[in-house]
C-alpha cells in the first residue's frame, strides 16, 4: 500500500479482546507505523507481539513511547478508564487524540472532558463488536468489520478529534455513529446492557432438572451471559440510571405478556407476539 | 441396509418443519417401509414429497392409509391436536401407537388419555429441535441430531408405547428423555416457552433510533422472537399456568437486578453475573 497511514504512532492501554483486535486490524491494514501496547502482564504482551497486534510494548506506561504517539486508545475496563487517563497527561506534553472503548460514556466522557489538559483531544468511543468472550487469544483482525462503532461528541469535544477518532473505526471495518454521551447511555442500556442481564436472570430460571431440555433457543437467548462478571458489573455501576429505567420498561412489558398469559388474551398475544417478530425481522437473523 | 425397519408404515399428520423434518430422517435412515404425509396445502404435498419427505400424500386424513399405519404422528400446532386425535380415532379401527409433538403436554395428553379408543396407544412427544424457521423448505433429515426428545409417561400409557417412540426419536437422532406431561410443562416453561416471551419483550424495548446500533449480542438474544406468533399463542394458551410461574420467577431475578443496579450493590452484582456465568458455562456454547 502507498496511501499514507492514518496514524504515525498508536498506544493501546490494555491488550484484551478489544485492544488486542484494534492492534491486528491498525497492523493488518497498515493503518499506522507503529502499534505499542501497554499490559501489566508480560505474557499479554508476548502473546500480543507473536499474534501480530503490536509492534513492541512495556508493562507499564512510559512516557518515551506515550510522547511519540498522535493516538492513544485506552482500552481497559469502565471504572479504570479516567484513573489511565489522568496517569497519560502526568507523562506527557505533546498534543494528541486520546479515546477510550469503555461500554458506557457519561461518567468518563465528563471525567475526562474536565480533568485533563488541553492539548489533549479526548473524545469517547465504543465500538459494539463485543462478543461473549476474552482476552488476546479471542482477538482478531476482523473484529471491528460491519460493527456500529459509536464515537461521542460534547460541545468540548474538538471537531477534529471525532472526524479522527470515526475515520479510525472506519479505517478498521466499522460503522462509526456519532452520538452525545447521553444519547449513547441511553440507546446502549436498551439494547446492550439489558440483554446481559436480562441473559443472566434467564440462565438463573430454570431448576436443575431442566438444563438437559436446553436446546438452541436457549443458549443463543443466554449467550452474552458468558460474558465476564466483573467487566459487567462495571458497566452496571457506570451506567446506572438508564439500565434501571431499561428494565423497568423489559418489567413493564413482562407483566403485561403475564397478564394475558394468564388470562389467555389470545388477541393480545397473538399481536403482540407478532410485532415483536417484524420489528426482530427488521434487523437480519 | 439389511436391518429390519422401525415401522411398517407412518403416517405424518401436517408437513411443516418438524413434520417435513421426521420424513426426511425416517426415509433417509430407512425406518419406516412407508411414510405417508398429509397436509391440507396441495403445494406441500407436493413439496415434501420432492424433498424426499413422504413417499405419497393426501389433502384430507383417509382411513386407507391411516388403517395400515403402525405410527401415525401428530405435527400440527398445540390447540387442533385433540381434534385431529378424534378423527384419525373415528377414521380407524386398528391398533397403532400415536404420538404428538406440540410443545406443550398437560392438556393434550389428558385430552387424548380419556378421549381415544383402547386400542390406540397414545404417548406424547415433544423433540426440543425447534428454530426460529418454519414450514417444509426449512426441514431437514438432520433436523432432530443430538436434540432433546420428550417422551410423556403416565399411569395409562402403555410400557410399549413409550418404548416405540423413545425408539423412533433415537433412530432419527435425538436423545429420548421420558417425563411426565407435568413435568414437562413446567420445566419446558422454564427454558423454551419463556425465553421465547422474554425474546419478544426484549425485542420490544429499545426505541427505534437504536435498531441501528443493535450487535451480535442483541440478535442472538432475541432470535427466538422470530418464531411463528400463531404457534406461539397457542404454546402460552396451552401451558398458560407454568408459563406465568416461570415469568413471575424471571420478573423477580430482574427486579434484584435493578435494586441492585439502582442501590450500586457492586458485591451482588458480580457474584450474581459470576453465578449466571456457571450456570451457562455448563450448558456449552
Amino acid at each position: 500500500m502507498t496511501q499514507r497511514p492514518l496514524f504515525h504512532q498508536v498506544s493501546i492501554v490494555g491488550l484484551g479482546l478489544i485492544g488486542g483486535s484494534l492492534g491486528m486490524a491498525l497492523r493488518r491494514r497498515r493503518l499506522a507505523r507503529r502499534v505499542i501496547g501497554f499490559s501489566r502482564k508480560e505474557a499479554t504482551l508476548r502473546r500480543a507481539k507473536a499474534r501480530g497486534a503490536i509492534h513492541d510494548g512495556c508493562t507499564e506506561l512510559c512516557p518515551e513511547w506515550l510522547g511519540s504517539s498522535d493516538l492513544v486508545v485506552i482500552a481497559t475496563p469502565p471504572l479504570s478508564v479516567p484513573k489511565i487517563a489522568r496517569e497519560i497527561a502526568k507523562l506527557t506534553r505533546h498534543r494528541f487524540v486520546l479515546t477510550d472503548v469503555a461500554s458506557t460514556k457519561g461518567g468518563i466522557v465528563s471525567a475526562l472532558e474536565r480533568g485533563l489538559p488541553g492539548r489533549i483531544s479526548y473524545v469517547g468511543s465504543h465500538p459494539m463488536a463485543g462478543s461473549e468472550r476474552s482476552g488476546i487469544e479471542a482477538a482478531g483482525a476482523k473484529f471491528f468489520e460491519g460493527a456500529p462503532c459509536i464515537v461521542t461528541r460534547t460541545r468540548r469535544s474538538s471537531p477534529q478529534a471525532v472526524s479522527r477518532v470515526s475515520a479510525l473505526w472506519r479505517a478498521v471495518g466499522g460503522r462509526p455513529v456519532v452520538l452525545t454521551a447521553k444519547e449513547h447511555d441511553r440507546l446502549v442500556s436498551q439494547i446492550s446492557h439489558l440483554p446481559h442481564l436480562s441473559a443472566a436472570a434467564l440462565t438463573l430460571v430454570p431448576e436443575s432438572r431442566a438444563a438437559r431440555l436446553a436446546a438452541g433457543g436457549f443458549t443463543d437467548s443466554t449467550r452474552v451471559a458468558l460474558g465476564d462478571p466483573q467487566m459487567w458489573t462495571e458497566i452496571c455501576l457506570t451506567n446506572s440510571r438508564e439500565i434501571a429505567r431499561s428494565l423497568d420498561r423489559f418489567i413493564d412489558q413482562l407483566q403485561l405478556l403475564r397478564k394475558w398469559v394468564a388470562g389467555k388474551d389470545r388477541t393480545r398475544l397473538r399481536r403482540t407476539l407478532g410485532e415483536a417478530r417484524r420489528k426482530r425481522k427488521s434487523l437480519g437473523r
